[in-house]
């Protein structure tokens, strides 16, 4: 993409509003734009760095064996009345009434709905296990919406549900899904490690949160250093073996780890004195088992294998697309921008064309953008004629992980620079040797 | 992807409630349910289809120009105050009060919320031309919704908006759009014709609607035949020639062509006798010139090379991806289901293992699904336990282009069946001429 032919509305000035880096550097870099409290448009950059984020959720969700579906947004509301949750669910719900006055409502989550398609379908355990997951847009009507899109009002979630015969058959699926969103968190460029977690109003026994480090994180977390080096299973990892995926669990939930509300101090005075890591962290997962707190009132029940009826037992499990990038932004930046993991970057290579007009720098840039394009890299090429520092300033403050200068000296002798956003080590090479640098 | 593990609810009954072929077929391949009138969830095989459709849309906006971004659901009302449209688009806008009691409402359609989006950022004739797009939900509160997809509340678009700096401009971002959209329906595998159209609600000055041709179709349409043979560009089409793009344009609005209301019996009774082509058509697309209806009471000027502020002239396109599966389905269909184009399709290749469990069929059968996966087709297994008649029903009903049947008698010969589900063409062949025959 050249720049001349983007959409990239870069702001000078620090947006008063933003309380946090990742607002402020989202609204800066274009990425985000507010709408109304709490409701944002997603812009070209902001944008293609949600799809990135989607595509490795759609695709370790997958490979995890969940199955993808997409529900509305708009949801009546007697399907909650059945579950009880249409009146506990006060006014962060988002009510509406329509023209024949039915009461529907603006989707927070989906267990009711997810529950009413299994019970239409599906009667006997030789259906099962089953997962059904969507990424779809949800609304909470919190009362002070703010942090951007970290806590927003309109906001996208994947959330996916189980069914399984028996408590055994819900663990293992539980156990399926917490594999797959180590991978997935990991395949994002983020560090998340899972801790035990409250229920909160979805109900249940069992869950975990998945946190990610950042300073500038917004709650305290507690946990063992040995997650740090703690190896993610790779893409060859067997999700049909359910004592592998048990393995891999406990592995992962053995040393301490808990949010603030979880903490114990008893058993944190246990961990090692070298290894207690007291930070901050961001919630980027979310997942519960809750048996039949939804199968039973609303009658989701199987033939099992015995002939008899029996109420499924049931997990959700929740990653915030949205809230995933900023929280990637506050675990990866600097004072001039945005640092992405590569998976997750929206381009993968910045093209600065210092002198555009000049024939040898148009020539070197657009063999450059040529030949990256085609070996599959997806690049930016800035062919503005802004002045150099205000080149500099927004490819950096867009992130992108590498970046190569052109300017009228280098495009003479045939060289060009190469800048590593992360470390910010440039240096100056050949075309060819930059190209190949890039490739390799 | 194995049967045994799909969730593929098929319905055996036709149900009641659907009135039209894609309906009915839809339900009964378990690609929808309906979840409250006009309101439907998309099942596995349903999602497919749309995303297929989806990312060719996404493809040829990209390839015209358009940018990709993502509007929210939830507007606020004060933006439709400034066009006059709050009060003018009566009970068909779902309109929601928050908790704050701020007016706001599900959007209909975005043309408030991306001026409002220009206005914010554009100020100078060299950002233009610009075309933003995004395929998100909408929400009109249809008073008898039906029809399944193909006239549903909650519903799925393609809605894309070009901003330019004067009438040629606009009329060039047009003329683009036009071209992208007949590339999007024949990629999808559908004849889409161009028909002079009513510019309704929207507003403005030019206008056409893209009507596929089915017996089912909603409305009257009147056309020259030669549109069914008329070439459409290939993907090498310059779209920023806008000679070029005209002179396409100009092709494809020349032969006689409207729907019921635009239709004029003098201008009919030009067209050669024997190339008048009284159909029934569905519209898939529609796309609008409108200039300054929005810019004008919003304020999106930019200043022109003549250094004054010039109102900028706006065009909106719309492509409804989920009322283009359903009217796939109305084109393209017979007795037995649903027959899918290639390029749409859930999955390239059914297979169906006629005796699981019997040693030969299932090597065979994992053999087939291996080699083809691995050759890149996307390959649904029946590895059930259905009788045959059942297996060969379903296979039908879900429209794969593609059969590969393995029975006993078969596989101790190392022999399959192919079958097209168009024709309905029955072959026996070895195993390695039938899987060349499908890579061909």
């Amino acid at each position: 993409m050249r720049l001349s032919q983007y959409f990239l509305p870069i702001l000078k000035e620090n947006p008063k509003e933003a309380e946090i880096a990742s607002h402020r550097l989202m609204l800066r870099a274009g990425m985000i734009r507010q709408q109304s409290a709490g409701i944002y448009s997603w812009l070209p950059l902001g944008k293609k760095v949600l799809d990135k984020v989607c595509a490795i959720i759609r695709e370790e969700q997958n490979r995890a064996g969940a199955l993808e579906i997409w529900m509305p947004t708009i949801q009546s509301a007697d399907l909650w009345r059945e579950s009880g949750r249409y009146d506990d669910y006060g006014k962060e719900m988002l009510r509406i009434a329509d023209r024949q006055e039915r009461d529907m409502l603006y989707g927070p989550t989906n267990e009711e709905m997810v529950t009413d398609i299994f019970r239409s379908y599906v009667r006997s355990y030789r259906d099962l296990p089953l997962n059904l997951y969507h990424i779809q847009w949800k609304f909470r009507d919190e009362i002070r919406p703010r942090f951007g899109v970290m806590r927003s009002r309109e906001f996208l979630m994947k959330d996916g549900y189980s069914f399984d015969l028996d408590y055994e058959g819900a663990r293992a699926a539980y156990n399926r899904v917490f594999v797959s969103y180590l991978r997935t968190f990991t395949r994002a460029g983020l560090k998340a490690i899972p801790m035990r977690a409250d229920t909160g109003p979805i109900g249940g026994d069992l869950s975990h949160e998945f946190i990610i480090l950042a300073d500038t994180g917004e709650s305290a977390v507690f946990c063992d250093r040995q997650y740090l080096d703690m190896p993610v299973p790779g893409a060859d990892v067997d999700f049909t073996d359910d004592a592998a995926m048990a393995d891999i669990v406990a592995q992962w939930t053995t040393p301490y780890a808990a949010t603030e509300e979880m903490h114990d101090e008893a058993e944190w005075e246990n961990v090692k004195a070298g290894d207690r890591l007291a930070a901050r962290g961001i919630e980027v997962g979310h997942i519960f088992h809750f048996g039949d707190k939804y199968s039973a009132p609303m009658g989701a029940r199987v033939t099992g294998p015995d002939g008899k009826e029996h109420t499924v037992s049931m997990g959700s499990y929740g990653i915030g697309p949205s809230r995933l990038v900023a929280a990637a932004i506050e675990a990866s930046h600097d004072e001039n921008g945005i640092i992405w993991p590569k998976a997750i970057a929206p381009f993968d290579l910045g093209i600065i064309n210092m002198k555009p007009g000049d024939e040898a720098c148009d020539k070197l840039a657009k063999r450059v953008y040529t030949q990256a394009g085609n070996a599959g890299f997806d690049c930016l090429l800035d062919d503005s004629s802004e002045r150099a520092g205000s080149k500099f300033a927004t490819m950096d403050l867009i992130g992108l992980p590498t970046q190569i200068i052109i300017g009228p000296r280098g495009a003479a002798a045939g060289e060009v620079e190469i800048k590593d956003r992360k470390s910010g080590a440039r240096e100056t090479l050949s075309v060819e040797a930059a190209l190949n640098r890039i490739m390799a």
